[in-house]
C-alpha cells in the first residue's frame, strides 16, 4: 500500500538485529488517519472471506485490528499478555516469543469472546517469523473457530513467516512487504 | 452518551470490589462501531480545546484514543507499561496503581513522541480514582506539554477521580458517568 510504504521510508528507522522501528506512526505513537487507510485496505482485500470477528494480540496489533473492524463492521478481540482479574479462571493460553522484549510472552483469550462457529480474521502489525501469528492461530483453532485470513501491516519476507503459515491454506496479505533491511536500507519486496 | 450507556446496561457485568466488567465491548473484545461513536462524541466535546495530540495508556485506552484521534485528526501516543528495546534509554516514566492487576505499573513515554509545545488531550477507558490519568498528567507535564482536556468513556463518580483532577482547571468529560454499582445495580449519575 503506497501510503504505508511512503511513511515507512520517511519515518521508519532500521536498528541492529533486523528491527524496523516504526514507533512514530504504528506503535507507541499511532497515526489514526494512516491506520484508517490501512483498515480500509484490509477490509477491501478480505471482503470475500466472510469474517465475523477479528483476532489480534495486544499491544501494537490493536490499532490496525480496530481500524479493520470499523471498515468490516465486525468485533475485534485482542489476546492479552497477562490475565486481568476480570477474566474467568479457565482461559485459552499459548506462548509466543516477543521480538522486542526478547522473551516468551503469554497470549490469553477468554472463552467468552472466542467461540466455535466464528470466522476469524487475524490482523497484526508485523509478520516476521510468524511466531506471534501462529500463537493466535493456535488460540483460534483451540476455540473451534475457522480462520479465514491473515493480514499484517508490515511483512519481513526474509524471515520466513509466510512459509510457516502456508499450511493453513488461507489468504495472507501484507500492506508493506519488506525484502531486506541490510545495510540500513529498507527494500520493499514488490 | 446514550449508545454507550445502553450497551453498559445490556452487556456490562458488576463484579465484587466495585469492578464493572466491560470486556465484551471495550477491553479484550472491542466493538469498533461503538468506539467510533465514542470517538466522534469526544471530538465534538473537545472541538474547542485545540488539541494537537492525544495521550492514553496501554492497553484499554488505545481503542477510544484512536477513535478520537481519527475524528480530531491528531496523532495518538500511548504510554507503555514496559519499555521495548526500540525505545531510547532516556524516557519519561511514572508509576500508577492498576485496578485490574492489583499492583503498581509503570507508565513510560519516549521523549521522541511527547514534546514541549504540544496541546495534549488525555483519553482513557475509565476515570475512577483518577490515579492512572494523574500518571499521564505527570508524564505530559514533565515533557513540558500543555494539557487541554481529559476524557473517559466511563466515570465512576463515587471514586473521586474528578475531584483529584479539578486543580488542573481543564474540561473533564465522561460519556457514561456511573453514580453507584451497589447491590449489582448500575446507576448512572445523570
Amino acid at each position: 500500500m503506497k501510503e504505508l510504504k511512503e511513511r515507512i521510508l520517511r519515518d521508519g528507522k532500521t536498528l541492529s538485529g533486523g528491527i524496523l522501528k516504526v514507533d512514530g506512526f504504528i506503535n507507541h505513537q499511532v497515526d489514526p488517519m494512516l491506520m484508517d487507510l490501512c483498515g480500509r485496505e484490509f477490509a477491501r482485500r478480505f471482503a470475500h472471506v466472510g469474517a465475523t470477528q477479528i483476532l489480534t494480540a495486544e499491544i501494537s496489533g490493536i490499532a490496525p485490528a480496530l481500524a479493520t473492524g470499523m471498515h468490516l463492521g465486525v468485533p475485534v478481540v485482542y489476546a492479552r499478555k497477562s490475565k486481568p482479574n476480570t477474566m474467568p479462571d479457565q482461559v485459552y493460553l499459548t506462548l509466543a516469543p516477543s521480538h522486542t522484549k526478547g522473551r516468551m510472552v503469554e497470549l490469553i483469550v477468554s472463552p467468552e469472546h472466542l467461540r466455535a462457529g466464528e470466522r476469524v480474521l487475524i490482523i497484526d502489525d508485523f509478520l516476521a517469523s510468524g511466531a506471534t501469528i501462529l500463537g493466535l492461530v493456535r488460540l483460534a483453532q483451540t476455540a473451534g473457530t475457522e480462520i479465514v485470513g491473515i493480514g499484517a501491516l508490515i511483512e519481513k519476507t526474509f524471515e520466513g513467516g509466510r512459509k510457516a503459515l502456508e499450511a493453513l491454506g488461507i489468504p495472507v496479505e501484507s500492506l508493506a512487504p519488506i525484502a531486506s533491511l541490510d545495510n540500513d536500507q529498507i527494500v520493499f519486496a514488490d
